[in-house]
């Protein structure tokens, strides 16, 4: 009977019966949790929860790849302490920079190009890079387990959205090949851009100017902007998802929680608080309103593809 | 054979054939114009394009319905020359405050209570309001033949989405009932939002401030940050379409672009120049780049549901 469980990578347990039930009770037609295929929205937060977000964000990755290949031709960086901690790799001084230092460092590797400039380099360096624990690249250090539910959730005709603090023109690079998610449903943060004609060809031009923060009270606020209905399920890992949740859950009828925890040192990592992911008062509320926690050590039997099936 | 015409409003011409044309193009398998399903995205501007924009745009009639009908609330209304202009009906002083005099009126009709009474109060007035012209809801006043060509794009598997200077969450109270259009699939212009929890419960309040005006340059800018990726047909009908077009046109491979031309005042309207719509740049581009122009008054042999068939 191996052929017809949706969820293999899932253990048995409360965790999958969960889901299974969930998705049983909104497609039974007739039945008193029914929900209409179109309102069958389902969204996913990426970092920590689609594919791993350590030792750092993998955008982070790319953003102090950028720096240094760009650096030859900026010599004046030298003279900046904050430049020459992410060329020297010192990733303690730029924590200590913050999340103000990190956007900064994101502003002058992700605008000044156009919108198709980015998209390649992007795509470029997604196929060269190569994670620091794993070895391969980024894009293969994606949950299988969560793979079968973005699949399961789609047989059951639900439409899947990626809600993410990330950069939304980073994640649309791989999400529709590695997700099966199409770029007009990723929702993510993003820079201002300008539509100009340059040299006779219609371009967009992005600047070095923060137009949406899509994390925390962020995500409620893009997901209606972007999708206009409320989903009736919801996945995250981090406090950053909680308010995506509560808005979530807070709809009428038949609604689903998830967040996933980091338990998991060996096949990938154990926090609960992270430069880089903090799971800590989703996780309080998460216990008080009955959301479903995945214990990654327990109720995934594999975590990544390449993981032999324990 | 009436039966297996996909678009029977359209009169047989150069206008209906470019459309047969490209649509045949873009769905052979194997031909030199064939575009895989998932990027065959259409967007559709809304007043004067999908629906009529006279004799003023049909939002502009809810912010002024809405404005009325808050009137007793707000005696100090009466020392505003504008609001005291909009009252009494007088467009001429309304139209003299521009731009900027409509939007903030909008803001204090659209803003102050959050995003589902908001959505409420709209759908209300949707289905009690009736166009000054034809006496009937405003969901009436909608163009016959694009109905037909929305569905025709559709059964060739395109995506299609409404990209419009109006308010988005204005434009998805009705437009997935009339236009089979998701309310995730409508992109507009919008105002700020904030998410908080109210007596315990999470609501999405509207801001009396304007986050992005989706027309002219604002349509390249709102298509890429939604769709995230470039459309392969866009209809437009003013010079507010003139980007989206542009934008369109210029990517690789097969494209379309049409601009509904108002020519019927018996049926509609025939206008060019008005204070709600203006088709001036664009018609001119639109000859030197053998776009498509619909004739209104000859192309279509019927302009709404409710008209004869000519």
């Amino acid at each position: 009977m191996i052929g017809s469980d949706p969820l293999p990578s899932w253990n048995e347990g409360s965790t999958k019966k969960s889901i299974l039930e969930f998705v049983r009770g909104v497609t039974t037609a007739g039945g008193p949790s029914f929900v209409k295929p179109e309102e069958r929205i389902a969204v996913f937060d990426n970092d920590g929860t689609l594919w791993s977000e350590q030792p750092f964000y993998f955008q982070v990755a790319f953003v102090f790849d950028r720096l240094k290949a760009m650096a030859p031709e900026h010599p004046e960086w030298k003279d900046n302490p904050l430049y020459t901690a992410v060329l020297a790799g010192d990733m303690k001084a730029v924590a200590a920079g913050g999340v103000k230092g990190l956007l900064e460092v994101a502003m002058v590797t992700h605008a000044g190009m156009n919108t198709e400039e980015f998209a390649k380099i992007a795509a470029d360096w997604m196929k060269s890079a190569k994670h620091p624990k794993f070895a391969c690249c980024y894009t293969d250090v994606i949950f299988q387990p969560m793979l079968e539910l973005l699949a399961y959730l789609r047989a059951n005709l639900f439409k899947t959205f990626i809600v993410s603090g990330g950069g939304v023109e980073f994640i649309r690079v791989f999400a529709e090949k590695v997700y099966g998610i199409p770029p007009e449903q990723v929702i993510g943060s993003c820079i201002e851009t300008k539509f100009e004609i340059v040299d006779g060809v219609p371009v967009l031009t992005r600047l070095p100017a923060l137009n949406f923060m899509d994390d925390t009270v962020g995500k409620p606020v893009g997901i209606n902007r972007h999708i206009g209905r409320r989903p009736i399920a919801a996945f995250g890992n981090s406090d950053g998802d909680l308010q995506m949740l509560q808005w979530t859950t807070a709809g009428k009828g038949s609604r689903f929680a998830l967040l996933v925890h980091h338990t998991d040192a060996v096949r990938e990592y154990a926090y609960d608080v992270s430069p880089f992911g903090k799971l800590d008062v989703a996780l309080t509320e998460a216990a008080a309103k009955g959301w479903t926690v995945v214990d990654m050590k327990n109720d995934w039997n594999r975590v990544f593809a390449f993981d032999a099936v324990e």
